[in-house]
């Protein structure tokens, strides 16, 4: 089968189309043919070497849709032929609050889903929402998994809250402003790009802001009224800017960062008994929940689809965060 | 009446003695004899202009217990000569999560106990848990409150967990161990000083450590099995340790800082979903089961006790930081 692969550390252009042995489904697996795949900054990071625990040669890619194409013993109530989706947490573990310490995620160490075919656990394959097309399907996994968890489980979002979601237009920021509009909250979005931000209100933002127009945007911020979750996860001085607009009792979830360190100001930290919350991934609980808004009929926000052989140009795309919403892989061989 | 009071900034000798007029209560407020009075960080800083908000000259302290002497209008259930506590947080409102913009502490703006007399709401007065001796009761306001709501409504310590407390000896860190035995918890303070450490372990501290002697106990720590919860006021790099040592899933709860600012690292702190939640002092709901503690017999740690007349000395004696326990002041005229 061809599989889009890492051989060695330095960017996505080091990524090739291989020929290798299509894998087979073991006890408790199942073997899916890929239809459509989704990019992640996880994988630009993973070429870059920026990311722990990597082995190479590997296939890459941690969003998935397709088909069931064989299974493993012990594997009931699954058909071959039917559409799905793969939840790209490995081993996530009974506790819903944190992950197993062996967990991993699809595309490293384990090979991902840039292929014709994958192997997956029975528990990380779903059924599609019915709503969804394969490649709309395939563009939720990942950054869906980790919006929904940082909005609801972590973020306790609740209709008619105000949540603030800084730099529009990667895969988890535009999922947390899809599913805050989902359950009728209010949403603040900023970014540097006026484009995005055309685009953010086409999908509901409330209010937009142009962070290089306005630099102090956060102290006019105070004016909007309360706002009681800010989404995050770009570091340095933003959680600082955060907490600043923060309502008393306010919440910050940040999902990772483009910085190593964050800083922040104490006192209208402990004075405002804001929270400030970290997030991974999700687990099996959040996955399902997850699938649940897209069978209402929202749609993931997709920047542009590429065919499998332009997978180095998708990736190139990705590592330039030019994007706004998914990139995704279609015309799988 | 006499009362300690602050006219100038400059530090705690600042502090005067000076003969006032006796307040009056008013509608809803209560006259209380004040017989004990003590110390908290926040006396000191307010001497030394470390604080929003001060007006001048005003009576300091937040911690006080004595006799009701007399009751406004409007007050019922309370019956002169009365031995009571007070509640030094004014006016938190009726949401238990957060306090109403307009709170204040008693002591600033509002006039303190450190006089014969105080005036404050009815709300604000409790009887006295009957096993304290007055000079106990008055050890336990402010510190109390604070460490509580840390300990219990933010951080949610549950028994046989485990709890970090670094920086034992000042008046909330000793009231979180106390409390985190109470309910049987397990503990592990760290202090610069041999002897607090000793102090700490005829408490109950279970694991004490010497940061000036292991200047990597927090690398250290890790074979001590899992920390569910750090309680700390230090800020500066003490979070990133926090986050270090915290099992997946853990909490840090910081309820001051002696730094401004704080900075941590990304990384291990979304990864292992951690939570870092503010606190400042507390609401009604966690005064009363403060009280309740001490209604079992739990009894505060009292570093020294000093003479009406003696309050600077004892406000200098707070300033060094070199107390294990809560600093009172006693013989009130």
């Amino acid at each position: 089968m061809k599989a889009v692969r890492l051989h060695e550390i330095g960017g996505p252009q080091n990524l090739r189309i291989d020929s290798i042995d299509t894998p087979e489904p073991r006890t408790g697996e199942i073997l899916v043919r890929i239809r459509a795949a989704a990019f992640n900054r996880r994988d630009v990071y993973i070429t870059q070497g920026l990311y722990p625990r990597i082995e190479l040669p590997r296939t890459l890619g941690s969003d998935g849709a397709g088909v069931v194409a064989a299974v493993g013993e012990d594997v009931a109530n699954v058909n071959v032929g039917e559409e799905v989706v793969i939840d790209p947490m490995i081993g996530w573990g009974d506790d819903p609050q944190v992950w197993r310490s062996d967990a991993t995620i699809l595309g490293m160490p384990r090979d991902g889903t840039f292929a014709e075919y994958v192997v997956v656990p029975r528990e990380n394959v779903y059924r599609k929402p019915k709503p969804l097309s394969i490649n709309e399907a395939a563009a939720i996994p990942l950054a869906g998994l980790t919006a929904y968890r940082a909005t609801f489980t972590r973020g306790e979002l609740q209709a008619g809250e105000t949540v603030l979601i800084p730099g529009i237009g990667g895969g988890v920021q535009t999922f947390v402003l899809l599913f805050a509009k989902y359950i009728g909250a209010r949403t603040i979005v900023t970014s540097g790009s006026d484009e995005k931000l055309e685009r953010a209100r086409t999908l509901g933002a409330d209010i937009t802001i142009n962070y290089n127009a306005t630099p102090d945007w956060h102290k006019d911020l105070r004016k909007a009224g309360p706002i009681d979750l800010v989404v995050d996860s770009s570091g340095g001085d933003t959680l600082s800017k955060a907490i600043g607009v923060l309502r008393p009792g306010g919440r910050v979830v940040i999902y990772g960062g483009t910085r190593p360190e964050s800083t922040f100001k104490l006192f209208p930290f402990f004075w405002n008994h804001i929270d400030i919350r970290g997030t991974s991934m999700g687990s099996p609980q959040d996955f399902a929940g997850m699938l649940r808004v897209f069978e209402t009929g929202v749609k993931p926000a997709i920047d542009r689809v590429y065919a499998f052989d332009e997978a180095v140009a998708a990736a190139e795309r990705m590592a330039q965060s030019e994007q706004f919403g998914k990139i995704v892989l279609d015309g799988v061989p």
